[in-house]
C-alpha cells in the first residue's frame, strides 16, 4: 500500500454519477452490521492512509472522519469488493458505538420477520 | 403485516431522488454479507408480500426477482432499517449462492488488509 497515491485497484472501481460509493461497515469480529455511509475517493484515500473510516457526508455535504468528535473510530481490518466493483465491504473494529443514537449499530429498528418460507 | 398494502413505516423510509433504497443482504445464520442492492417501494412491497428479495436493477432499469432466472433466490428472515431510515438489511436464508459468478458471497475480493492500529 502506497499511502501518499491511490492503490491500482481504485480505479477500477465504480464511483456512481456524484462521484460516490457504497461502504458497508461490518464489524471484524462480531460480523455485525454498524452501518452504511458514502465515500468519494478523498474519503477512500483517508481511510487506506489514517486506517480509519472516512466518508462523504451527503446530508452536510463534507468529509467526514467518523469518530473524530465522538471518539468513536472505526479502524479498518480488510476493505472487500463485491463483484461489480460498486460498493465496498469495510470489516473493522470499532472504538465504539457506530449509532449517534449510542446504540452499537445503526440498525436497530426491525421492521418486519417474514417468514413464509420456513 | 397486510400484504395488499404497505405497512406504515414504509411511509417514513427515505427514498432516494430516484426512488431507490440501499439494501444489504446478511446470511441470518452465518452473518456472511451476501451483496448489495437497491430497491424501490414496488420491489419492496413485492419483498414483503413473497419473502423473497426483490430488487430494482439499475443497470438493467427494471425489477429484479432475484433468483428467478438461477433458482438461487433470498428468503427473506427480517427486514431492519438503519437510524435515519435510507439504507435496510435483510436477513436472509439464501437457497443459494448469491453473486452471478457461483460464489456464496459477491464480496469476494480483498483489496486491502488495513492494520495500522493492532
Amino acid at each position: 500500500m502506497t499511502p501518499s497515491r491511490f492503490p491500482p485497484y481504485v480505479s477500477q472501481l465504480k464511483f456512481d454519477e456524484k462521484g460516490l460509493i457504497t461502504a458497508v461497515l461490518q464489524h471484524h469480529l462480531t460480523l455485525q452490521i454498524l452501518m452504511v455511509a458514502w465515500m468519494n475517493e478523498e474519503a477512500l484515500n483517508l481511510t487506506l492512509t489514517t486506517g480509519e473510516a472516512h466518508f462523504w457526508s451527503r446530508s452536510r455535504g463534507e468529509l467526514w472522519h467518523k469518530g473524530a468528535t465522538s471518539g468513536n473510530v472505526q479502524r479498518v481490518r480488510e476493505i472487500r469488493a463485491d463483484c461489480d466493483g460498486d460498493t465496498l465491504l469495510l470489516l473493522v473494529d470499532p472504538a465504539g458505538p457506530a449509532c449517534h443514537t449510542g446504540e452499537m449499530s445503526c440498525f436497530y429498528r426491525i421492521l418486519e420477520n417474514v417468514n413464509r418460507n420456513p
